[in-house]
């Protein structure tokens, strides 16, 4: 069974950070769980950005396997799942604003109140 | 002529950053810029990461083209250049300390005395 548990090329704290979210795709869903309080497959998928589903499944199942957010489930018949950040994945917040600020000063980015 | 502008898909400041920086390079090219002092092409291929050839080509071309580094040259023949950061570019050592820090925290990663 692969767990999606990534891999590290180097002791760099920067790399390593790197090896886990870096992409185009795996921020963008850290946010929608940190800022907007989204949970659920159906609420990411809904995004503004347009995640190809395929891609959400896979970065879904990447961060889990490495204890950025936890799979609860809220219904049995068909199973459906919510994602709630760990303290690992709040630890990303800093991160998240610190790029916010960036793009904000520097790539004309605006702020959604949603 | 591509001049590799990055193109955005939301107004979002956290997914524009992530339309530039995106990837598993770029912010370990801004790391060596910004705080190992390195400034030529060889300097960056050296890096403990080993980043391919034509990954580093491609991604120094695309900070250029976004303003985030400025390519001066220092030799003629052949022609050599160094890259060196913008304010733009030196903007983004928040993100990078940000990272540094998560990376310490919560993936065993270590900074290097380089």
């Amino acid at each position: 069974m692969s767990t999606q548990k990534t891999e590290h090329r180097s002791q760099c704290p920067i790399a390593r950070s790197l090896d886990l979210f870096g992409d185009k795709w795996t921020l963008v869903i850290m946010r929608d769980v940190l800022f907007f309080k989204r949970r659920t497959y159906g609420e990411f998928s809904r995004s503004g950005e347009h995640i190809p589903t395929n891609l959400l499944a896979d970065r879904l199942k990447r961060l889990v396997a490495n204890g950025i957010l936890e799979q609860v489930p809220y219904q049995d018949r068909p199973p459906r799942y919510r994602y709630e950040p760990t303290e690992k994945g709040r630890a990303l917040k800093p991160v998240l604003q610190a790029m916010a600020r960036f793009g904000e000063n520097h790539l004309e980015g605006r702020r959604s109140e949603r």
